[in-house]
């Protein structure tokens, strides 16, 4: 706990304050996710009942939502309002829904429960819930779309989306995640290379489609492609360390046990104190990225880095 | 055979004629689509090994490439240059591409064999097949965004795509057919609502975005869309007539033989007389649509009706 108490970032937000913007964000999400079928409808397309249900049984499973809200806080901190980056931010959480959907399928990691839930095949069953996948991924783009922006910076936004979560982002990433769990000797190079690609991708995007959106310069445009690599980095290592003390907790499991089943992670390459290092590093070069930038949004971000950290403390 | 060989359309292509341009157009799609992944790897996205290999593996497998022709000829009619289009039109062949590997999968219809080859979840495995289809179908998006037209009726096409492709499009009427294949008493409407949605939507949209790349007026945009979707439904009844004349000459299957193993069709349904009779009646809604256009690009289009009806005859 001691690194993060005793190093309390100065222009960062307190934690309730930064909790309560990233609640309130959330909601204006789910908010604009629960039209989402209506407003397919009222383009005359009609999503068949039993496909609306899985769709919507995923998408409302709650979560932080932290992808819309780097998404929005990047477009606010360029200068555009929150609402008009609301319908880019909640596709993007879409297409994080359409990737856990298909992440738990018998075929890929094979998990049976979600957020404490069953997973989506387990209650549709297999057929529906790749189609629920292929639905709501599809659905995004034409949902990004109606973004209230002017075509151009929405069209670079869309590319760049697309191109973080196909085949050669966050696709890609889960490729290789299943090669290699398969396949001893995977160095720190080949995992940080796999998670900037299959997590990291798309939370870099959610920051760069934000400035996108509000059509500001290269070198903006660059400062939050910078934070959101490292802020994607950090949150895979967190991820891998809270992962390790949870089976440590409840299976008894030392470090290393997740390389020994052959699955490689920060925490069985390095050991879990190493990996807090490694991710604190990356959470000074996230807020190292922000340094141009002042007022409320840019301590919003600065605040998420230490978040996504929190928890592997 | 009659029907067709004894009413030749007057404004039509000679068969030979029009095979020379389909596969013209062809050949420039396939030509494209073999340098996408080098596209994508200029934008510093390069796809894993074994995934790239399974999604050229479905994408240069052959077929017609009604999709992208259909797209270039409404282009074309529309006064946009065919090059122009053919971003555009080769992502609607990758959307058609993935939609094949994930409806093969075995959750889905289970099929081991796709055009004579192994099916892509035989070869590559089901996790790498679900990933292809996902990854190509989101590279679709990315490369479509390539289009070398004004950023507006770019946007407006690739949201008709996205809706088009979608839940409320070919991946509901895909969950449609599941849940009809298992439930009796499946009528003409319901069969025809799913078609349009299965094959119609991407059929249709294929026209309509042609037309919308090009920036034409909405009553053009109309004419196109009820070519496409007549064109969409003569084509489907057409693959259920072929389906069972194919069965019966290798099965000896009676007609009828489809609904008593729960499987809908027009031929089932309908018998096979009646069925090429309806869609001989869509042919001729289709070029009825086209009424207004002249010259060799309208002459493709309604060669094209003819063309996707002729298999079963």
């Amino acid at each position: 706990m001691s690194s993060l108490e005793s190093n309390p970032c100065a222009e960062c937000l307190s934690l309730e304050q930064f909790q309560e913007i990233l609640g309130i964000r959330a909601k204006l999400t789910e908010a604009y996710l629960d039209q989402y079928p209506a407003m397919l409808a009222a383009q005359g397309r009609e999503i068949p009942q039993s496909l609306r249900q899985a769709i919507l049984y995923s998408l409302k499973a709650g979560g932080k939502r932290l992808r819309p809200a780097l998404c929005l806080a990047s477009a606010a901190l360029c200068g555009l309002e929150s609402e008009k980056a609301l319908p880019f931010a909640s596709a993007i959480e879409m297409i994080h829904s359409y990737s856990l959907i298909h992440d738990d399928l018998p075929a890929m990691d094979d998990d049976d429960l979600r957020r404490g839930k069953p997973s989506n095949h387990k209650v549709f069953g297999e057929a529906t819930a790749i189609l629920a996948g292929d639905g709501v991924l599809t659905d995004a783009f034409a949902l990004a779309c109606e973004s209230p922006v002017p075509p151009k910076p929405l069209l670079e936004s869309i590319q760049e989306l697309a191109l973080a979560a196909g085949s050669g982002g966050m696709v890609g990433g889960q490729e290789l995640d299943m090669l290699y769990t398969r396949k001893p000797g995977i160095g720190l190079d080949e995992l940080a290379q796999m998670q900037a690609m299959k997590t990291g991708a798309l939370i870099r995007a959610s920051c760069v489609c934000g400035a996108r959106l509000a059509g500001v310069t290269e070198a903006v445009r660059k400062d939050l492609s910078d934070y959101g690599r490292a802020l994607g980095a950090a949150y895979q290592i967190a991820d891998d360390i809270l992962d390790q003390i949870a089976d440590s907790a409840t299976l008894g499991k030392p470090a290393g046990s997740d390389l020994a089943a052959g699955k490689t992670t920060y925490a069985a390459l390095l050991g879990i104190e190493a990996s807090r290092e490694l991710a604190l590093a990356e959470v000074a070069r996230a807020k190292s990225a922000l340094a141009g930038f002042v007022g409320q949004e840019a301590a919003f971000l600065r605040s998420m880095a230490d978040y996504v950290l929190k928890r592997a403390f």
